[in-house]
C-alpha cells in the first residue's frame, strides 16, 4: 500500500465555487484529472452535469470551502465573490483561495488582505482561454501571489491548463489578464471589420478565415522584435514605415465607406497613426505607436 | 541539351520596378530563386545591393518592362504606378503586370482597364508579410485577376512566398489586403495598449510577449467557429457572453486610467460592445459584434 502510494501520490481534493460557463469547465477539468471535486453554485441546478461526472455538491458555500485545502472561485465579479465569502467566518483558515474571477488589480489587492485576515492565502488568477479549451495544455492560466502557495498547488492547477506564475505582486495576474483580453478584443474587432468589408463584397467570413489566420501568424512573428523596440525606445523603420501604414489605412477607410460598412474603427486606427506621424514618427516602424498608448487620455485634442 | 531542359525548365526572366523596402525584398527573392532579374527604381542607388547579387539594372522603366514577360511593380501608391507607366506607350503588350502596390479595389479596377487597353494583362496582388519573410513560405501574397495569367506565372510568383489566388474579380486582392492589414493594426494596437499598461507596472513588453502570443493562439483557434456564427447570423453564447466581456472591458478602462496610460482605445472597445448589448446581444457570443461593423458609420449617435 505504502509503495503504491509512493509511486502514485493521492490526487488532492479541490473545491470549485461558481458554476457558470467557466466554472463548469474548471470543475469538469478537475474531475477528468481525477481530483475529488466539491462544487457549489448559487443556482444548484448547474451542478447536475458535474454531479453526474462524480462531483460532490456541497450544501452551502461554507461546506464547499472546508472540503479541501484548495478553493477555486470563478463567479461574475468581485461583488459576487464577497457576497459569497464575507458571511463565511473563519473557514478559510489554512486554505488557499485561488480566485479566477476577472477583476482589477486593486480588487485583487483588497482580496489578498481580506483572505489574509481570515488566516488563508490568496492567489489571484486570470484565465486566457475559453471554457472549451480548459483542461488542455492550450488553455493558459496566469497566477500571482505567494510563490509557496502556487508551488504547493501547481500540480492540481495544472489540471486546468498551462499555469504561468507571474510573481508575488498581487497586481500582476489582473493586469496581464486585461492586457491579453484587450489583445483578444482588438483581434476580434479587426477580424469582424474585415469580415464585414469582405461580406459586402460577398466573401463569407469562413472563406476569409484562412487568410486572416496567416496574417495573424505573420504578426505573431513580428511581436518579439517590436517588443524589443518598445523596450529600447527606438523604432527603426527597416521593415515598413508608419507613413506607408497610414497610406494603407486611408485605403481601409475608403473601402469601408464605399462598401457601406462601418468606417468608424478604420478612421480611429488612422487617427491614432496620424498622431504618431504628427509626433515625428512617419519614418519609424509601427512600434512607435507605443508612445500614443502610453499617453494619458485627454492630453490630445 | 533538350533532355536537360526537359528535366529542368529554364527559370524565366522577371522584372521588378520599385526598390523600396518591399521591392528590394521581392527582387532579392527572385534572385535567390535563380530568376534572371531586371530591376528599376526612380532612385537608382537602391539597386546597388541587388546588382551585387546579380540583378540587371535597366536604364529606364521602359527597358525594365521589355526585359521579360512578367513585370512586378511595388511602389508607394497608384499615383506612383501611373507616373511610371503612363508615359511608356505600348511596351506592356503581351506581358503580365503584377501590381503589388497597395491601393483600393477601384484603383485595381482602373488599372485592369488601363493595362488591357495597352494589350497587357493585369493581376492585382497584396502582400500580407514583412520584407524579411518575403521569399519564404511564411510570406503570403494574394492575387486576383485572370486565372490563366496567374497560372502561367504562378511558379515564378511562388519565389516570393505562398501565393493564394482569390478569383477573377479584380477587387478581391485589394479588399483582402485591407482586411488583413486591419487585423494586423488591430492586433498591434491592442498589443501596445497592453504593453503600455504593463509597462506602467514595470513589466517589459518583451516579458509580456510570450503570454500575448498564447492569447493570440487562443483567438486563432476561435476564429473558424466565430466565422461560422457570422455566416449563420446566430451567435450562441455558449463559451462566453457579451455581458461578461463588457464587465471585463470595464476593468481594462479602469486599469488604464489608474495606471495613467491612454484609456481611449479601451473606452472605444467598450463603447462598441455596449452598443451590441443595447441591441439585445448581451447573452450572445462575441461574434454578435459583427453587426456593429456592418452598420454604415454615422447611423449611431
Ligand atoms: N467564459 C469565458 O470564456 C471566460 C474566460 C476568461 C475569464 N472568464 C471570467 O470568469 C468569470 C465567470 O465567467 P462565466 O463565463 O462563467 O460567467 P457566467 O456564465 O455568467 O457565470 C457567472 C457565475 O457567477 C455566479 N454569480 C454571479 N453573481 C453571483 C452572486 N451575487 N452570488 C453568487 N454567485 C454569483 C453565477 O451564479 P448563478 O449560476 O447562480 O447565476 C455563475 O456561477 C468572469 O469573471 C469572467 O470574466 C470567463
Ligand atoms: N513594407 C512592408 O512591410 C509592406 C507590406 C505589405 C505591402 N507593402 C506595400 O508595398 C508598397 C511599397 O512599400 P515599401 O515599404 O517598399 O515603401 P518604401 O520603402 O517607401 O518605397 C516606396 C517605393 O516607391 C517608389 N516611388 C514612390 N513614389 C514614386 C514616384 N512618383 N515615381 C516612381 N517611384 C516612386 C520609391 O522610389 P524611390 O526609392 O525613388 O523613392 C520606392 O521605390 C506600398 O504600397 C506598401 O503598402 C509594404
Amino acid at each position: 500500500m505504502q509503495d503504491r502510494d509512493a509511486e502514485q501520490p493521492p490526487v488532492p481534493p479541490v473545491t470549485v465555487i461558481g458554476l457558470g460557463l467557466m466554472g463548469q469547465a474548471l470543475a469538469g477539468a478537475f474531475l477528468r484529472a481525477g481530483h475529488p471535486t466539491t462544487v457549489w453554485n448559487r443556482t444548484a441546478a448547474k451542478a447536475e452535469p458535474l454531479v453526474a461526472q462524480g462531483a460532490k455538491l456541497a450544501d452551502s458555500a461554507a461546506d464547499a470551502v472546508v472540503a479541501g485545502p484548495l478553493i477555486v472561485v470563478c463567479v461574475s465579479d468581485y461583488d459576487a465573490v464577497h457576497a459569497l465569502l464575507d458571511p463565511l467566518g473563519g473557514v478559510l483558515e489554512g486554505r488557499v483561495l485561488v480566485n479566477l474571477t476577472s477583476g482589477t488589480s486593486a480588487q485583487a489587492g483588497a482580496a489578498t488582505e481580506w483572505v489574509a485576515r481570515r488566516g488563508g492565502t490568496y492567489l489571484d488568477g486570470g484565465i486566457m482561454a475559453s471554457p472549451a479549451s480548459v483542461g488542455t495544455a492550450d488553455a493558459v492560466l496566469a497566477y500571482s501571489g505567494p510563490r509557496a502557495a502556487f508551488d504547493a498547488h501547481s500540480p492540481a492547477l495544472e489540471s486546468l491548463g498551462t499555469g504561468m506564475y507571474l510573481g508575488a505582486d498581487h497586481r500582476l495576474s489582473a493586469l496581464h489578464e486585461v492586457a491579453v483580453t484587450s489583445l483578444m478584443w482588438g483581434m476580434l474587432n479587426a477580424f469582424f471589420q474585415g469580415a464585414a468589408l469582405l461580406g459586402a463584397a460577398e466573401v463569407d467570413a469562413s472563406a476569409y478565415t484562412p487568410l486572416a489566420v496567416r496574417g495573424i501568424a505573420a504578426v505573431t512573428e513580428w511581436l518579439p522584435g517590436y517588443a524589443r523596440q518598445v523596450d529600447d525606445g527606438t523604432y527603426p523603420g527597416d521593415d515598413s514605415t508608419l507613413d506607408t501604414h497610414v497610406a494603407a489605412m486611408e485605403h481601409l477607410v475608403h473601402e469601408s465607406e464605399s462598401l457601406g460598412v462601418s468606417a468608424e474603427l478604420p478612421r480611429y486606427v488612422k487617427a491614432l497613426a496620424d498622431r504618431a506621424v504628427a509626433d515625428g514618427h512617419g519614418g519609424d516602424s509601427y512600434a512607435a505607436m507605443i508612445e500614443q498608448f502610453r499617453k494619458p487620455s485627454g492630453t490630445r485634442p
